[in-house]
């Protein structure tokens, strides 16, 4: 396949976008929003929109190294956001393949599988991760089982890789239009974490739909929660949205309903990491306390907008694990403000350089006396029954439809989308 | 009156204080937490425990400029907390008689007057604080119409403010009391923001009764919200119950229902900044929300406790005005992060020195495109239809119970409860 026939490319500019040669990744000629993951051919390199230094730097991070792309890159959530992570999974796989497999011996690709193992275990709850990784190892399998050589293996992988995301970009698109049925002039819509372009390869979950709107003149405000303890809303969602020109006003996640009534919120779109079989969602903490809230106020719609990807007919809501992530991620702040508050004199120097002391915090177990836990859960599960409608790159479905997709169902649709894009592959 | 004859110093002591010679103030002998406002007699001097420099430092605030008092000490909320403030009020209306009546004249007193005002200004959703300023006023305009003189005059306002303090230190008590028959062992009880000890002068709210329950050997398990902007759940509430020795867990302001099922929460507990007759309270923002979670919950029983001080029967819940905060509350932890990070080179050296950037931020009003808005109210009105019980000093009462009462009722109540502590003043 030569550079000029790379299906990614094409999808890419077939999607809106051209490369940036400032930034060393591709990004959309309209929302100038980048894509959130790319494999650099010629250097053999993940390339992914570092997340972690928006808002207050633009730039990308790059990697060869594939422990390096899982645990730094997804777990560390340089790329985050299901969808996204399920696009840069594929090339983590890409690169554990190419660091080890070079010959047919059985104990190089139980290797492998042992790299993939530790790729998927990175983020337990994102639907898209796991997914992605299982396609990745089934197509590695049966090259293997065929005697293929390790090359051979390689070009398979990257051919699954490189269908993720190309999935993904057409499924956004798809999306999009989904969406824009439901987006009317002067909406005044709030929504929860980054589920959008950026938690997409591009254009995706809530957030896409708002900027293609937006892109199309109807006048749209979204009020973004803060989303605490990483801050996506603030540091990604207004990152993203002011890029892409939609006006946007940030609250705190306790003023849910003091900005419903002030800003007359009238729809509220999230984007999702696991829809269960049985209607329910799981997605960034807090989405389901909004979900509550706003079953107190009828004029309210609540919805959540996902790619296929993200449906996992084997989980029930309840049954989904949720991630614990470290307490630092809450006690950063704070300890920041310690050491500023001792630099500008407003703190003694007796003041402690640090806060809370080590000794005092405890775990998310039931503290003993004179110590404070902390408890970091990274996702909730919205029940059903507080979901108004699930919009999809497949169509839209009230949650009790979704027990009734299946497997061959879901990839008819995927198939007969991505075809009309002039995709072929089968890897749904 | 001689020192030994201090009014305030034998309540204090009454209650359980002794005075902290390394502090400065007083402090409790049982639970260590030191009383909030304390008027320093040979120094003329209003002693304030500083909770902007809590929990990285425990440390005393004090002034004797009236301005100073109430821009400073109120509005930059050295002091905070609804009964807190009004103690503190009478104080900074002492300092501003002081300050300007030194004769009879008509033109001193209009300008003590707008002292008074002023002060009066400094938060405008708190009920104490208009109350204590109020009743001060009110005694000395008397004492000025029947001709008195300066000096008698500033004696007048000195035992007002003395009152506001004896009468919160005692009624706390009695608040205690009341919420004893409510918190059994093993109680789960959630709470926001800061509605404690450190709310009141001392032994107020929510947590002064938790307190009381864990001194007399009940075990209680504390989850303390966040409460963004200011922090108060992380920073006051756990710095209180650690210090008194009450076991608490943090959570962030959107991992309220992820918290009820981890911890098997059974009981809501919050302070309160005003009631109004209709049984509506306004309190920190957030409370109505975590009201509207709650009502998911049917095993969650949700309170509020206070002070009869906190009572407006002239206001209902929809008209009380809601202060909105300063946009710099909200953006703080982000300007550290960006100058942490930069520091650290994870930041590049051209990546923006503060973000966001100041042409971005808007107004709360919904912003023009590519600039970010932002909403900073301090409280929210919780409807009385998702309030279990109001625990008050003068009783437990159902929210449709608060329009029964009437002035001449609560006088009557306090009355009863100030004089059996030996108290007979009537500022009530």
């Amino acid at each position: 396949m030569t550079r000029s026939e790379n299906i990614v490319e094409r999808i890419l500019i077939d999607v809106g976008m051209v490369f940036d040669e400032t930034l060393g990744i591709w990004s959309h000629t309209q929302t100038r929003i980048p894509v959130t993951v790319w494999w650099n051919e010629e250097k053999e390199q993940l390339v992914l929109l570092d997340q972690t230094k928006l808002p207050f730097e633009t730039t990308i991070w790059t990697t060869t190294d594939w422990r390096k792309a899982a645990w730094e890159g997804i777990k560390g959530m340089v790329v985050r956001g299901s969808q996204a992570i399920g696009a840069a999974a594929g090339y983590a796989v890409l690169l554990a393949a190419k660091a080890i497999l070079h010959s047919e011996q059985i104990v190089e690709f139980d290797k492998f599988l042992s790299a993939c193992a530790e790729i998927r275990s990175t983020r337990p709850t994102a639907s898209p991760l796991m997914w992605a990784v299982d396609k990745a190892v089934e197509a590695a399998t049966e090259a293997w089982r065929e005697g293929k050589s390790a090359e051979d293996i390689i070009e398979v992988i990257k051919k699954a890789a490189d269908y993720f995301i190309t999935a993904d970009l057409i499924l956004c698109q798809y999306l999009i239009k989904e969406g824009l049925q439901y987006i009317e002039n002067q909406d005044v819509i709030m929504t929860h974490c980054n589920g959008g372009s950026l938690s997409s390869s591009y254009g995706g979950h809530a957030l896409g739909m708002i900027e293609e709107a937006h892109a199309q003149g109807r006048e749209i405000l979204v009020v973004a929660k803060e989303t605490r303890p990483r801050s996506q809303g603030f540091k990604l969602t207004t990152w993203e949205l002011n890029r892409a020109g939609v006006p946007v006003v940030v609250v705190t996640d306790n003023m849910i309903g003091a900005a419903f009534k002030r800003y007359k919120v009238k729809k509220i779109i999230l984007g999702v990491d696991r829809l269960a079989r049985d209607g329910s969602v799981a997605n960034k903490i807090g989405s389901a306390d909004l979900a509550r809230i706003a079953a107190h106020f009828d004029e309210i719609s609540f919805y959540y907008a996902t790619s296929y990807s993200t449906i996992d007919l084997n989980a029930v809501g309840k049954e989904i694990p949720i991630e614990e992530r470290d307490q630092e991620e809450i006690l950063y702040p704070y300890r920041l403000e310690a050491k500023d508050k001792k630099e500008r004199s407003i703190l003694s120097r007796n003041a402690l350089d640090q806060w809370p002391p080590a000794h005092l915090i405890a775990t998310s177990e039931v503290p003993e006396t004179k110590k404070i836990g902390l408890f970091n859960p990274a996702f909730d599960i919205t029940p059903p029954g507080l979901i108004n409608l699930l919009l999809l790159d497949i169509g839209s479905y009230a949650p009790h439809q979704i027990r009734t997709l299946t497997e061959s169902k879901i990839a008819e649709l995927v198939t007969e989308r991505l075809r009309a894009w002039g995709i072929q592959q089968e890897l749904v």
